[in-house]
């Protein structure tokens, strides 16, 4: 290539300058300033890869796993994924602007972080009884469906439900930043994007998971299942003296046993959808809906047909 | 990094132990546990990315190929992606559960597996043209097209069919599982959902390619255009006696040929939309359509319009 | 393996044969066969990666960069940067079919490029701004975001807003291709499709980026914000003499300041939404909306509540 | 980079098609026209790498294994060690012109790769006991080592020595052309060059490794120590009736245990060095040396030294 | 990792601003401060191993070119070997203080680096014929060597020759610095020192290759065989008038057809070794040896044999 | 590939288990055992690549580095340095056997590390000025050489001095093992064996670096050259009560200024060479040498030339 010419040269110098100056880094964390690292995308993509390894081995991760060396991968997997997640906490922890951080010492973040990678990691089985429960509902559900491994290897809506259950684990121990870092991964591989502060029950299905919304403080029952278009939002939020949104009120929906929640179905709000309701493709729920109860659209009245 | 403790230790040996004990593994295939490798992501993903290679030679994989060295690139592609179908081909035939692979002899499904992927490379110069017709199609169709190549490089819409033409090819060999992981990597890349069963003539275009589900016993005609959002879906499906859903009925629409159907629009059951119809944007369609008929929302009477 | 059977080392012969003769090869660019390289997909996404790192170093690209070494890194990524918008900005301006290659020289072209990298370099510090806006504006707009740094690592939106900007300025240098390629990457990642045509005004939010499509000729004001699934669209367009698409005429909305459109909300054709108007979900917007209406739907009136 | 010139692309084309006519290829084995891959140096240097981690977990290979995975670790090499054992043993017996492939069914040679891997793979907690022994004797006869583990790490004779065990045992199992593959590694690595087919006592110590030849019908008892330098070769060899050199006949000395070969000393025929020995530096030995005997250069009377 | 403390901060920026001033940096070429890239080791290794590969198929490069794909391996070969032989040898005629560099414009230096790229390539089927009578030659005089093919993969002496014939092959065409690249690499894997400018013959043989030096202006004829440690050296070289070594000057040996040399013979100054002379080892020569003469050590008479 | 059989299974499991069990694990560091890392050999020869790119920039590490771009890559460079030094230290300082652990808390062997390695860096600057001048007198004293730039790129006799330079940096700092580690590295890339306790002055030359080895106690003066196969070493050693060789004891030569010693020359002893002394070739020298005094081969009185 030829070489840098001397005006561009010094465009590049000027870019660079103005770039690195402090004064223009005004979103950066402090506790960067202080040369912690900070949270990494790969790494976070590693956990996720590591965590469905250990719990679908053969299906991810490392595809020549076999009966004879399943031990050895195992125990592999799971001491990379103990260091991978004490680095990762301990990055969320030290992150100026997290809820998490009180604490400034270094040595105390570290010791905490490696507490919570190692209550993490020993929830592994439950979790992969967990996610099976949501295999075999997904399997029975589906008519399309060849085999339960079909499930595992090509459904976007267990993915989906796998990086939810793993980003909400850490949730619940306190980890700041990683999983909604995890929930956002999740949600560029499947167009799902469930926030990991979402409580969901067993055996929970999602069908041609794409364009799906599960709001932070949205709660699903056992044996939900769930359409492509899905949302399930908040209606409206209260702000604050200074126009902010109030954070942390419940606004999202409760979701009873047993419903069904047909494609591009909208429900807003902390209203209670009630056991064994199926609510029908296209609608807008904003209110209660009773147990059992079927809301449908109307016959389409409102469409036009044109006869050439 | 501080040296593991003890108790973290211990926490991960059990989780270890646990996670790789063969009764905590109720999904994992029978063939695996024989040593047989199971499918690979990531040599589907590579798969996908040699037949686009092949077949659209500068725009995917090497953009260094030029006249004097394509010969050489073909020939070396055609050759590894001969390799990978025939090892992934074999590991989809040895995995339990798959519908094909009564055939318990390693030797035999090894050389069907090579017998299938040398019946699919020699499709692809017509695969090529096939998808000419499909790039062809968009570029008429998009008054934001600036040239041919553009449609090649940055649709997803386009992107989506190559993965499905070749995925419906592998799937009418009668290739298992692999058809499946082909067309969920293309969901992942582009949020358009097609089943490789799905029937699909020429010159088919996809218009911003996201939240698209077309189901596995659909079939559409020539010169169909779809835009974003669009649902071919099942209205309901058969249970058998066990209360699981019978496999195989046919339960997604038949489009015919020239049909347009605009953004969001829901296309419900077995049912037929004539040729030349035209579907509107946001609509619900669960009986017939005839040929030529156009269905458009009424006058958005639902609507309130609140001045301030 | 076993060694390739004489019969199918002939199918694999015979089909590299097909696929590499020249007139099977119709839609390739003319400059490739002189050898120009084409663009590289691998190459875009080194450059949106290498932007968002120089925008907000640490959050993007490589985590470890500190105080004590931003200048160093950020030097080195411009560099890298300018050398990569150098090769593709001119293999965009080699290809055939591109509005900009009407120059044939190769020297003229790679200085013309050259210019057009050093001139986007230049503008990266006020992109940072810009960007800043929208990262403050997504923060104060969403009770769930914890932190200002959870915009940057973890929203769609962000990302999709970050490679629009990218796209944009590129487009507005009169880059071929290149910003194209760039939007259709991050609709990949997010879901969300912006074209690089379209115009954009400071502080742009976008809420659960997913299945949003913005047309080429949208214009869009300050403080505006947008949820899922909401379509910018075209509501037809001219066909010429032909019967093809005529390019370049405005066909997509224009929004105003302060609008807010809430998910699945679908806006056709160049209409007029005004200042601080608000448009309800799922809604459906042929025509002009005054300033500051509000556009709700009404009572769901077809809906059908069939209790058990 | 500019296009290829027109000639110059000729000049390519037609080299390439030279150098790939199968007339012009005499050296190559009948193996490789039959699809059967030839042995890979990259894997070699990946069974020495393996061996020796297996041997000497933590100074070779991945330095992070500890108490806590040494067992994962091992498990996984072991097996990653077979299965390339199995693939490069084949490979060997596959080839044209080697003294072990009579057998020409490749089931039945892959059969025998693998009970061959499988029986080297036995012998290794054997070979590190004797590796062991080695790196004692090196400690402790050398007063510049300041512990065991700057032998294991640092001293090229180590290298060697285990390079040769390794070889050595897999020569003895009739592997054909990997021994030697190992021994020109450890060669290039080291400078010391010992023929697998050489035998070699327990106790082996090779001082400053570098420059030594050890022939292919050598015999070297135990406690024997060798400088830099040092040859022990074959002062010539018959020719048969063709003028060919007679293969397979002892030509390399027999040296006794206990013996000391000092820097740069030439040892050639088959002659028989005695039980402690000691050969001094630069000394030319061609005849049988008695056991306890001290051979040493004589007064230096054959040099001038030349005042100022 | 601790974060870098305030001293060790300033030491370390302290230390690259010295490195990186223009007055500390004596020795660099000035064409590198005009943005030319200089000549890079990892380049040249991979020109080694694609003449190699080119050379012998198999053996060097990818182990799994077979009959089918040679043609395309060859062709991708000889066309990478072109762009990285255009882009070195450019980078070695802009470098300063080259020999061949006096024309100062970059394009003719990048046409001429062209031009010598395809000569070269175009040579190398008569290189793969000169290097077959090299491996005969090796074969037919070693005892230990079990199939042609254990020369081509396992002999150090081959590699030396190669390299060797390689480097002086781009040498005789003109090119800079990368044929003493080339030598160098050759050197540090095998031990065989041959300076690129050497003009040796056919049938070349290097047994044990290792310790060898083969000064610039030696010239060597055909079926030499070589033993390790042999030095043809240069006895004294003339100074100038500022006490710096003329260069240019022969000052090698010359060594008829037919020799063969012993280990570590030292063969020094402009001496003619006659037609099929032998020098028997750890000789010192410095006069000339007539055709057929034997030179070997007399009995060691100054050695002196010690009995316990 | 066939599934592991049965058998070669429980070889495979019985010989891992042999291979991890504690008792078998004689010779590893007890600090491993509490999972302290250690030294590695890639993190080692990465060291000494990054010393050289800082001391030589563009002819080690990156080739593209230029004036517009060496103070970014020089500051990345020694971050990175110091980064693989405090880690690399702190491992060999962590190493039981080690002559510097007597401490046993491994936060302060941190701290310890890391002003090492500070200080190492800050010596970078004149270790370049050392370096030079060892280049300048290579090239002084070399007709083949054609450029200050050869030197640096092509003679591994600067290679060994640069590794030397920079590992007797270390060693003076107190660093245990990875200055052995580097020279080891430096001996096997080009077969010279300098130990980094040797004590070498300035502008030292080594020409057709092979063979040479220079022991731990040698004295090296100013302006010293050495030729191929020169070893400095000892002549005998003590041994203690339990025979084994007492450490530390002087017993290698002092060379002096100006000194010249020729190939082969085998030096032993704690003897001196004095001040511009010449030693031929092949010469074995125990007993002191005089200043200025030549001590060269007299009439090959010894050798027999036999004629045909």
């Amino acid at each position: 290539m030829n070489p840098l010419n001397q005006h561009h040269e010094e465009i590049l110098r000027d870019a660079a300058r103005q770039l690195s100056r402090s004064e223009n880094l005004t979103n950066i964390c402090q506790s960067q300033w202080q040369g912690e690292p900070l949270p990494s995308h790969s790494a976070v993509k590693e956990i996720i890869t590591l965590c469905r390894a250990l719990i679908f081995p053969g299906f991810f991760g490392d595809s020549t796993v076999t009966r004879s060396n399943i031990t050895y991968h195992t125990g592999l997997w799971a001491g990379r994924l103990y260091t991978l997640l004490c680095e990762q906490i301990h990055a969320g922890l030290s992150m100026g602007g997290c809820n998490d951080s009180v604490d400034n010492h270094s040595d105390t973040r570290r010791s905490r972080a490696a507490d919570k990678a190692a209550a993490f990691i020993k929830m592994l089985p439950q979790l992969r009884m967990w996610l099976n429960d949501d295999v075999k509902a997904t399997y029975h559900g589906d008519p399309a469906a060849t085999s339960i491994q079909e499930i595992i290897y090509c459904y976007p809506g267990l993915r989906a439900i796998s990086a939810y259950r793993i980003a909400h684990n850490l949730y619940e121990l306190g980890v700041p930043i990683i999983p909604r870092m995890i929930s956002e991964h999740s949600h560029s591989e499947t167009g799902v994007d469930i926030h990991p502060a979402a409580a969901i029950g067993r055996s929970f299905t999602i069908d041609h998971g794409t364009g799906i919304v599960v709001g932070a403080t949205s709660i699903i029952g056992n044996n939900v299942k769930i359409y492509q278009g899905v949302t399930l939002g908040a209606r409206s939020f209260d702000l604050d003296d200074n126009g902010n949104p109030v954070k942390g009120v419940p606004r999202h929906p409760i979701i009873g046993n047993g419903v069904v929640i047909y494609s591009n179905a909208t429900i807003l709000g902390r209203i209670t959808v009630g056991d064994n309701a199926v609510i029908g493709g296209n609608i807008w729920v904003t209110t209660d809906v009773a147990p059992g109860e079927r809301i449908i659209q109307a016959k389409a009245n409102n469409v036009l047909r044109l006869k050439n």
